[in-house]
């Protein structure tokens, strides 16, 4: 996720607006489409260039324009003056480093969403922007590349008779932010089973990979929070920012949403504790083990070394010395081994008990 | 408590408002009974089915609706006809994996509570939610399962004459809620007495299961205070927020269950910060013993390795050594052992002093 | 402190209001007694039970009526008769688990404070309730258990020409709130003392016993710093939520109040944030005496493996050997022992300089 | 940067508005330009002393005043007096110390910007205060030595025909504003690139050196944001703030810097994380080294003290002993070695997997 | 500074506002003198006792009165009087524990600064209260001691046509703070040194010695912070709190003061941040060590204990034993020694770089 920073530089000294992309290029192909819908009918079309969104008559009251992979700033100069987009968000659209955010037009309003998907292995957080420009009567979504979060509104929309028909446009950007902020549930099941991945490795069997996943986890976490905490803002003030696109009924579901993240962002709060916590666990078991160590280490010191002591009193080559003669004397000396050994055991053993 | 988030993805994908259960089903079969009651009289009776709500004519002026296990998108369907619920109402008493929360609709205020339950052995928090309903003449109260809870509201209710039955439907709200704000000092108290546990634990004989335990502790005691975070704040406004549903008189009372709740979060934090201290304890009591074993053997290599050196050198085969002829070199050699161990020992203490 | 949590739950269920007694019960016999007075005079007198204070005509314009040890449930419902308490204030008097809090009525302010005393051995923090019940012109005081923190209070109304006297009973309730608050600088001193110990200890001659100190005194600089805290609120609230009882004239000196409040406050945070450099301290200093510990071993067995290496040397049985035949052979091998040793140390001396 | 603060005490005991150079004086002569433009034309040309500014007549609408260097208290004098600047305006623009800062003049508007370079081997931060003064048509800039920062606006502005011509100097300023955020964005790509190279060092093969770099890396990032965070206060209040100077046209833009800073304040956050875990790591690998290191300590011990004791048993000279007289017995002995070698390691091996 | 707050309990029990002296006696004789002046002329002199402030009429608009050592509260009492301050702005002044507070009375406003003083040795803060009494024609200071501080003021006062003799006693206030406040400045710088100086000792040579001055220079830098604290509030709000003694000329002028602070607050937590920093790596350094003399260790062990087996085996009393009798044996067991050193060597390197 630190790439596209990276590119963001590549601006610095342009004049304000001017239109460059800034970020991974995510797929080659821009591909344009059109939905238009009421509760009479639905007609559906995919578009040969930005352009023919102007071209194309307006067939039912709402109209939904989608468009994948709109990196070439040309296309968006023509969108730009198709939809009437200020130069600062065809700007933003370009720049795919954007953060999460609403900025309120006269004519539209202009949401920044983003899409993440975890890929394990290294864990590694990436990120999709997801453009929406929302008029009174059409929703424009840019996405960076194709994917299928918004396929089960289309569904809907193509079956009849559905609430989504009747809804216009401003139930259908709900249900796109709905469709977004759900998908994150996904993001947080899959990193709450790698916490408990985690936390039974490191409960069991701690090792430096399991110190490094824990990085890895914690990174990411606190990477997705931060990516998170703007759109709780947004989703918070939008009845009061949003007031004019958004009919008074669907403020109870903007704000079910806005339930939906902050029991989100509650679960990644508590993700990041857990890693602390094993973060924690993990040095605490690493100080532990290396006393069980050193313990091993002092046993076998403690037994082994009187006994050589013994060995090489009897090894000395005195002329007179006690035992050498006497034929059993050798296992005198072998005993006296065993007895300090066994003595010194002892003392360690109460040692550690005190 | 990670499960339920788990079966939250289910709903990805699906219209807002769909009725789908989500989180774990706790009781198979539901259960619904109606208490109708003023200060003239009490008629009780357990309903067939969702649908029997509307049937049931209204014996006295406020009416108590409880129901068990309802997990059955149909009977939510039903009952949001009877009661005239919202659909977003219905979804989110279907979806246990809610957080605590109030939403005020015209006709009803909507309030979703929790009542937890400890387990001990590995330390676990399971969750019941509980939905309440609270109109202007009647509650409705809806829980995951059969439960003790509210049962002496029922007994007082049953009484004559008492302020119950007098209070009406605000004040059988706020016995409620009060109810089970007052079940949290149970799990405080078992937090507490865990705690102690813990505490004289690692204060005593520290060990990586004591480890285990003060990680599975700080995680509850954070979920805890995460879940009851949302509650507090729902009590702070709801004198504001609930002004059409809970009298003048009854503002008091909720500021007196608000007190409570404050209480025990500071409980929360208090066992948190513990926690943490232990934490901290445990993990220089481990770097103290690694100190000791340490010791031990610096003591046992101090004494035996200058020994045993004597006994090499006079181990050794030349031809000419001193004492080797003499009748006590033996001791001789014995004696030099000793005090140089002696002097060891003694330069050893010494050192630490300083 | 952990001990009246523990009985908090023994009211689940209990319809609210319900006088049950909560908290340890310290005192048996519960005493009464009157001090009535203004410019004028002074009447003084103690009363046999709680009814008698109905009893007792007003002998001047202001009362102040003091109880000890009112556990018993029947006497707070005179008390509450008499005064006309509402029964939340007679269930919070009688519950010693409150926080500290004010509550605004019509007639009166209801007041709970703290008293805390610090018992060393192991540091433990006692809390003591004290109720004060503020009308238009008295105040009713209720402690746990008999104390002189009220007695300075007493010499100065029964001297005459006080501006005591004069005050009236919004003078005499600051008074009793500043006496109370003015007793925690004597808790701080407390702390004060015990901090500097545990650092003469810590920075001199840390052991275990240290940390189990520390632990204590972190944990009891966070108890009270956590019970104070929402005294400051009231404080600093008092003069929008008390303008009723108290004279204008008496913001300043509540205000004094505050500022004392804040002051105390801020020399717990500099305890607790001392308690946690001390264990920052602590830990380091045990992991440096593991490497003092370590280093003396290496020392040990830098020395004495060599010797011990050679001695073993010259004590191999090859029938050819250098030096075995040579009168002064033994010589030269402990002239070795000690060059290798000698050489090794200085090795060992600079490697540490590096 | 802690350099300019210690310049800072020689202006105490100074009267407020005392013009001191503070901080280092990084160039030594300074320079005056100056550039005038509109829609219909441009102007430019170097100026010989800060007075020619007054001198030298306005050729078009707007004027851009830019000064390098301006470190000699009778320029400022002068520049105080041809543009109005208020004393204490006067004072901070001679004292490099300042934190970000905008003033509300009634005339202009004072602002103080930091511009950051990066240097590494020991990674350091340097600033360079950049005084924007913002009249209604005009806009001086004060730059402590000459940087290539603002050469892109000046291009532009050479280019006909481009909005930067037609903006004015609310344009101008925020083209300032912007190109100085924009800045910023390097800086963040090479900490980007310096904490890469740290995480792959200190996940690979740690050492003491990396320890002292993440210290370097942590103080900087903490550093910059602590100076970043003022601008973001000065920036979300600029519309409130600066409504005088800016056309409401400019708010957006505005608000767009904006973004990037927090974009940027975010990316800081996400480094200061990231360094906290990289130390965490880095302690944890030392501790698990040192574990390792016992381990073979304690491997050899275990294998070479049971042999040598063996030896030592067989070296003794008791007159009877087993073994020594049978031709294999040599090897019988060795034998033993390896066996008691093996069955120790054995032993150690099944403990470590308890 | 811990003292003050010792001498605090002396007060507990006494009534408010009795004037006893609270912290320790920095001087024993008090000193009183006067300084009047306006555009027109300065009068000054030195004044037997606090009374005679009354009795020395007015010479110029503004009278500046100042006193050090005010330690007796008889002198209060009389100071009280003539100025007519509140019996609790008496209280403060003699209470030298005080935090920094501004309280606004009818006629003047009460202001409690503090000058610190940083003594190195043992790092020790030490802090001296000025108070000071902002009338509408006068100023009234007061100080523990004698001290420089003001002595530039008076300077400049004591020249002609300066803006100090014009401005007046808002002027004059202002001028106090701000040369209280830069002050700070040394204080930091002398922090900063301290700190470069620590950090060279602990990324060198870190000792336990260094592991007290971090914690003695943390105490000292969170301690000055949080004195600090209240100041900035102060400060922050003193055009609204002290909008009728000072003129709207000079808020600009306490803005800037405000700065200043902010400035040091923001330095401070630099400061914080580094010991912190420090005191991780100190903790690091320690831990690194162990490995190194653990490591050391293990190189001596794993090269001597093989070789003292070789010798052990060829001094073992078998009488077959190979090599024995050749003459070369001896020579053959060294090399045998060597190679088996060598090889441990080796593999023990190896298994560093894994």
């Amino acid at each position: 996720m630190s790439k596209p920073k990276k590119l963001r530089s590549r601006k610095a000294g342009l004049p304000p607006g001017s239109l460059v992309h800034i970020g991974e290029i995510k797929t080659v192909a821009a591909s344009f489409s059109v939905m238009d819908f009421d509760e009479s009918g639905l007609f559906e079309t995919q578009l040969p260039a930005a352009g023919s969104f102007g071209d194309e008559p307006r067939h039912y009251k709402t109209r939904w324009a989608n468009v994948y992979g709109a990196h070439d700033p040309a296309d968006l100069t023509v969108l730009g003056s198709v939809f009437g987009l200020h130069p600062l968000v065809q700007e933003d659209i370009l720049n795919n480093a954007q953060r999460q955010k609403v900025d309120a037009y006269d004519e539209y309003l202009y949401l920044v969403l983003h899409r993440y998907d975890l890929k394990e292995g290294p864990l590694e957080l990436t990120k999709d922007q997801i453009s929406l420009v929302i008029g009174r009567d059409y929703v424009l979504s840019l996405q960076e590349r194709q994917s299928k979060t918004f396929e089960p509104i289309r569904q809907r929309l193509r079956a009849e008779h559905t609430s989504a028909r009747r809804g216009g446009a401003d139930m259908l950007a709900y249900s796109l932010i709905d469709s977004v902020v759900d998908s994150y549930f996904g993001v947080i099941e899959q990193l709450n089973d790698h916490a408990e991945t985690l936390e039974t490795e490191i409960l069991g069997q701690p090792n430096p990979a399991s110190l490094e996943g824990i990085h890895q986890f914690k990174r990411t976490v606190s990477q997705l929070r931060r990516n998170l905490q703007p759109l709780r803002e947004i989703l918070g003030t939008m009845h009061r920012d949003a007031g004019d696109f958004f009919r008074p009924e669907l403020q109870l579901y903007l704000r079910d949403v806005y339930d939906h993240l902050v029991h989100i962002l509650e679960s990644l709060e508590d993700l990041r504790d857990l890693a602390t916590s094993l973060l924690e666990v993990y040095l605490s078991t690493v100080s532990h083990r290396v006393n069980l160590e050193v313990r091993a280490l002092t046993v076998v010191a403690t037994i082994f070394m009187p006994a050589t002591l013994i060995a090489g009193i009897f090894g000395m080559n005195f002329q007179i010395m006690p035992w050498l003669a006497n034929s059993s004397g050798f296992f005198y000396a072998l005993g006296l081994m065993g007895m300090i050994g066994i003595v010194m055991l002892i003392l360690f053993w109460r040692r550690k008990s005190v």
